[in-house]
């Protein structure tokens, strides 16, 4: 079983020493422990609209004789919650050493906090944008070399009729890429495959996901983005730009890097969950903003997809971030186009500037674009459900590394030779005029002096293509072209999306959506009519490029935004705005969004925006976990470390309790301590004795747990010997003397509330004698959730 | 002291009935009292940074034999918090009747419930749209009648010589029509004067505003403005949309009129703090997405000065709401401008279009447009120091209605005697070419075929003078015209705000720093160089344009997607950030933004988005009120109408305790109910005995608490006969069950991030036996501020 539990999670591998301190080694013990929370009778006391049938149990029990080694067929399915991701505290541990240093800050201290705040937010901004700069020039070098010699491969071969060796070379070329880019995915960091927006957004949603914010993730993520373009695939270089700036973000902000064994000592008060998690907001909204050059649509799709409590400073330090991050790439792109000082090139993306009188628009077009949306949501449901099918069947049987590089590399040989397939029997010759601006037009068997319009579509880094659609002349394409590549591409992106490389599909699907969109207009303007205002199919590319991206990733308002910005006009922010809407409507009527599909195949305990709605009937009694261990205030040093090594209990904070000396009256409830702050306590040997014979040297500071910050020791590593096991511990001062409350009786929702609201990790629940009764921690409260058949429950898996 | 409570309100009129039961009649009465709270001298136990030394009683007693008609001067200063505002209650009442609804309601019925919301924003954006229609065309067909008459009339007389009677016409006319919008803001509905931005502030950020979204503030502000603008004051008519389309959603939303009478029996479900504020919000984004023809910038704004839980949902129904206003002004002003279907034209403001190679700027042009931005932000400081004295001279001498009319009157003909003192006195003759587009071009002294270039800035409507700024040909006006015009309008637009007369502040700041921007632009241009990209003076416009507004109104992100919005040009998206950035740095060190020196000065209890930097050392032990008026679970009827009729108590919750029969330990904290609720049960006479001999007709339901909602009747208008005094009242079903707690030792910033994140309105403070200790309220946290000094105590006032 430890075995699956590697295997269905975003990472598959082994737990790597750092990780597992924090986060439950307790939990590779394959014993299910019918102790630590009500187990799955506890839920069916409750009337809940239609348990969940499905038991991990079973499944696995047939499948525990099979080898101990990797499994050929892993059991998955999505109604399931694991027990593996822990929560980030983004509330503060509010201890006497935490008030105490806050109190000893003067008004200038934290004058200064805060402009360092502003300082890491502009460091951030600038490293950003370098590695979208560096993306950018990168793919544009290599993809030039290759479509260089392969088209030059493709004329000498043309007449002579050896094609099939060019189709040879080409997909030789591309599979060998994609190989590289593969290989360093599956094998040293597959956490870096795919575009990492479902892994941010869990992060941004207070999830911790191992690894997700490592240098060597983002050097992995840097590389394959740059191979998986390169190689062809049908992937785009933006989504992982959001990745990448988040990780450049919890970087800086922590002021070193344990990767690099380096410690800058920089930024020491930054190092807790709380403002790393608001620096990864800044992070990923400064790589939106240089993947699209779009800061605003950053700003806004951090939020829209991260944050839960606005905090007004703290989106300007994120806005500040996004224009930071967009400037250092306009400027470093503009020197590198020779022209330099001019800003006014936006972001990795260049959708080409839609102006003048073409732009308008006309009320009887409105139907007409909703038309358009809800096709964008109809294709972008069948995307989602077939990209589904094929990441659960990946998940059973393709998992291990070997197989997923072949598996890429089969991708990049096929999309080769579909693209080559396509060009070659495509016979759309169109005229090479003086405004043509194509890189790379293939003339094939088309007469001189004309190009195959195909080949613009295929023969061409995907952004390219996009721009195309956009901007080239109406008739540039004909229809047949148009249908024949909405139709092989939309596959091709389907299969590639969740291959084991770095790739987004941003630009796929906009792709897609502009061929389809094209064709729209196209078909509108043979519509006899008086009206010159359809002649425009760049238009309709447009249209249809946002119903496609819509109806595959459902965000809107961030989205509507950064179309504006990435076409620099916002006169289509209305049409966009309501095609978004409808693609989002008719889209979610049939399957979520792709993110949230895989980050639901993950298992991962996402917490949405509001509880499930028919959820009042539930209350804290039934949804928290107990019996709860609790520590007392001096708390034997023995105790506390038998229970941080039982393996099975998975509990990760203590609710501490005080019982009045002398009176039987039952414990009350006096604090809650972190499994983080007992293992830093032990590692000091913060004993009672000790600090009475003055043995300890120095009285532990805060620096010790931001040192210790955030890969925590494993309790296994800490020596405690026969005799300290008989010392004490005195929790007061470092445990969080004021832990939230809520009473049993409070329900679900206001529950989810408050624990979605402040960010919280442990919630507890108490009696009205303010002894502890429960403990309510995000799987808790992500189990619920609203099925077709109404509230439903997930199962807990140790996967 | 009664009537200084009426004056220093935004609403200085006496409480009506209706918003006197929840808004504390009790208040009225003026002895100072002991009880309620801890008084000034607890707060100076607590070692505060340094205390505010003010003491409003004593100004008070010298003013105690006064007339008790109007005083002629009101003492007032900006360190009190008035206690006569409430907070809104955020935080949904979960007792037994609303959990009961909660649990009988369907699946189906939430999904109903979903959709209603969403009809609801269409409507608000509908309504909110036809009323900027409104205003524009009445404003537009209006002046244009205004404009025609004077500027017939002058040139009449130009040659004749009799231009001091044109100047009468002129200032005569303009009285006039400023008289009558003065009337009926300071006479009838003192709350619709100014923008209504601060007060709309105060409401999303949850203090209960007496009428200030009612159906009379809406017609009352929509006269209002309209006068305002044709009376060609320094105003602007976008800003009071704010408020209207705030007002228009609260109307909406709650499908009655109280004002009308009228109840369609609609959306009860809504009738609620925590649903109206919602769609309040969502109304305040329609309004400016109406204004400025910037959706996107509706939904931040709303965001940035609202909201402070983020809730995905919520922000698409106002996204929602936002697209559907401008959508309906474009199409309804769309048919206006007989083009009709024409959707290209943008809100109510029309900056014109960028566009084309003039858009472009370079690096070199950054550190212009950073100087820029703090020249906006100094010029701001000095506009809001400026208007805050001013204020205060207000405040204190100019309170009686008739006055403030008589103000308004005298500033409308000073702007019209200046404006054409400054066109009489101006040489600025231009070529009247054929691209001139300005409607009214004055010959006055100039050769044929020319025209005053002051007048295109003096004689023409604010939004129409900011476009000509923005886009006039290079050299269409001299530098001394410019300067001139900004250092009059400068002061003009200082004197106006804050009128008795509704009008946004908006239009005048931008057309100021479009001036000063443009003379920079001017300049810059007549330095030698060669390169050509500083020709253009429209470009130095807008950036000053951007520059002044943000000094003055210091917004950072909405205000940079309005701009660039309204101006349909996403190329000036970095420098205007940048502008704004640096307009807000500086300005915030001299002064606060405008419409915060506004909400200070009406003492209104604000909450910010964090607490004060340095009060980790306040704990709720030393900001709770106590001690707390607690009720019992089961209580006499005599005991809750005496608590409720005390005088000498200002509370609107009341904590429930419940005594362990039999026992003598101490009462234990087991609910919270509100006055609000007490009220209706006391009028529908929900006592136990009746209950027991079956005279209730029926149980009281969820139903009765809305149709009572929001005008609670005061305590007073109830009554409650000797016998039924000794009745007792079960609250049990009533009261909120599970209310948030904090224990004693909660640090402020702790205390105050679970208020101001959840949007309580009481949070009880318990001891570790879950007794009542004390209660925190709004007053009790917006009472610390962060001064000059450190952290400083407002006094609390009965104002």
């Amino acid at each position: 079983m430890a075995n699956i539990t590697k295997k269905v999670s975003w990472s598959s591998r082994a737990d790597e020493s750092g990780a597992t301190g924090e986060r439950t080694p307790l939990l590779n013990g394959s014993e299910q422990n019918p102790h630590s929370r009500q187990p799955s009778e506890g839920g069916s006391i409750f009337q809940i609209g239609r348990l969940s049938t499905v038991d991990l149990e079973e499944e696995i029990t047939s499948d525990e004789d099979s080898l101990r080694g990797r499994p050929k067929e892993i059991p998955h399915n999505e109604k399931l919650l694991s027990l593996k991701y822990e929560s980030l505290d983004y509330d503060n541990v509010e201890n006497q050493l935490f008030l105490e240093e806050e109190r000893r800050m003067s008004y200038m201290g934290f004058r200064c906090l805060e402009i360092s705040r502003w300082v890491v937010c502009g460091l951030i901004g600038i490293l950003t944008g370098l590695i979208a700069c560096f993306i950018d020039i990168a793919v544009e070098q290599l993809a030039g070399i290759k479509y260089q010699v392969v088209k030059k491969n493709i004329e000498n071969f043309t007449e002579a009729g050896g094609l099939s060796i060019s189709l040879l070379l080409w997909a030789v070329l591309n599979s060998a890429i994609v190989m590289v880019g593969a290989i360093i995915v599956a094998f040293f960091e597959p956490i870096a495959a795919g575009s990492g927006i479902p892994q941010i957004k869990c992060y941004l949603n207070g999830i911790k996901i191992p690894r997700v914010v490592r240098l060597k993730t983002l050097v992995v993520k840097v590389c394959g983005v740059i191979c998986s373009v390169v190689g062809g695939l049908a992937v785009g270089k933006e989504g992982p730009m959001i990745h990448s700036g988040a990780v450049v973000a919890a970087g800086v902000s922590q002021g070193r890097s344990t990767s690099l064994k380096k410690d800058f000592k920089m930024f020491e008060y930054f190092r807790r969950d709380t403002e790393k998690r608001d620096f990864v907001s800044a992070g990923a909204a400064a790589g939106v903003s240089a993947a699209f050059g779009a800061p605003v649509g950053g700003v806004l799709f951090s939020l829209e997809e991260g944050a839960s409590f606005w905090n007004q400073m703290l989106t300007w330090r994120i806005f500040f971030a996004s224009m930071i991050s967009t400037f250092t790439l306009n400027f470093f792109l503009s020197i590198y186009h020779k022209k330099t000082g001019d800003l006014s090139s936006p972001g990795l993306i260049n959708f080409g500037r839609f102006q003048g009188d073409s732009v308008a628009y006309n009320l009887y077009e409105i139907p007409l674009f909703i038309a358009m949306g809800a096709i964008g949501g109809l294709l972008g449901a069948l995307f989602n459900i077939l990209n589904y099918w094929l990441t659960i069947f990946r998940i059973r049987y393709v998992h291990r590394p070997c197989l997923q590089v072949m598996e890429a590399m089969l991708v990049a040989a096929v999309t080769a030779a579909v693209s080559f397939t396509m060009i070659y029997f495509s016979n759309d010759c169109q005229p090479l005029g003086p405004e043509h601006t194509d890189e790379y037009p293939l003339q094939l068997f088309c007469a001189d002096g004309e190009y195959n319009s195909m080949a613009t579509a295929f023969f061409n880094t995907p952004e390219k293509s996009v721009r195309s659609l956009f901007h080239n002349q109406p008739g540039s394409y004909n229809p047949l072209t148009l249908g024949l590549f909405t139709l092989t591409y939309f596959f091709l992106a389907c299969w590639t999306y969740g291959l084991a490389v770095s790739a987004g599909v941003f630009i796929p699907s906009l792709l897609i959506g502009a061929a389809w969109g094209r064709l729209f207009g196209i078909l509108l303007a043979s519509i006899p009519s008086k009206d010159t205002i359809w002649a425009d199919p760049g238009k309709y590319a447009l249209i249809g490029a946002a119903a496609q991206l819509g109806g595959i990733v459902r965000m809107t308002l961030s989205l509507t935004v950064i179309m504006v910005e990435a076409t620099g006009n916002v006169t289509y922010g209305l049409p966009i705005m309501l095609v978004l809407m409808t693609a989002k409507i008719v889209g979610d009527y049939f399957v979520e969004g792709l993110y949230d599909i895989h980050i639901k195949l993950q298992s991962v305990p996402f917490l949405h925006w509001d509880a499930p709605a028919t959820s009042h009937w539930l209350t804290a009694r039934e949804v928290m976990s107990s019996p709860v261990t609790c520590l007392n205030r001096i708390e034997k040093v023995g105790t506390i470390v038998d229970t941080l090594s039982n393996t099975s209990t998975n509990h990760n904070g203590f609710p501490v309790v005080v019982q009045v000396s002398g009176s039987d009256e039952p414990a009350k409830l006096c604090g809650l301590i972190l499994r983080s702050q007992l293992i830093v306590l032990l590692k000091h040997k913060v004993f009672v004795e000790l600090a009475r014979s003055r043995l300890t040297h120095r009285k532990l500071q805060l620096k010790d747990f931001r040192d210790a910050y955030p890969r925590f020791p494993p309790i296994q590593s800490i020596h405690v010997s026969q005799d300290e096991r008989e010392c004490m511990m005195d929790l007061t001062e470092f445990m969080n003397a004021t832990p939230y409350t809520v009473p049993q009786e409070t329900s679900l929702p206001r529950v989810f509330k408050l624990f979605r609201a402040l960010g919280l990790r442990h919630l507890v629940v108490a009696d009205d004698e303010n002894r502890v009764v429960g403990l309510v921690t995000r799987k808790d409260l992500a189990r619920y959730h609203l099925g077709k058949h109404g509230l439903e429950e997930l199962q807990l898996a140790q996967t």
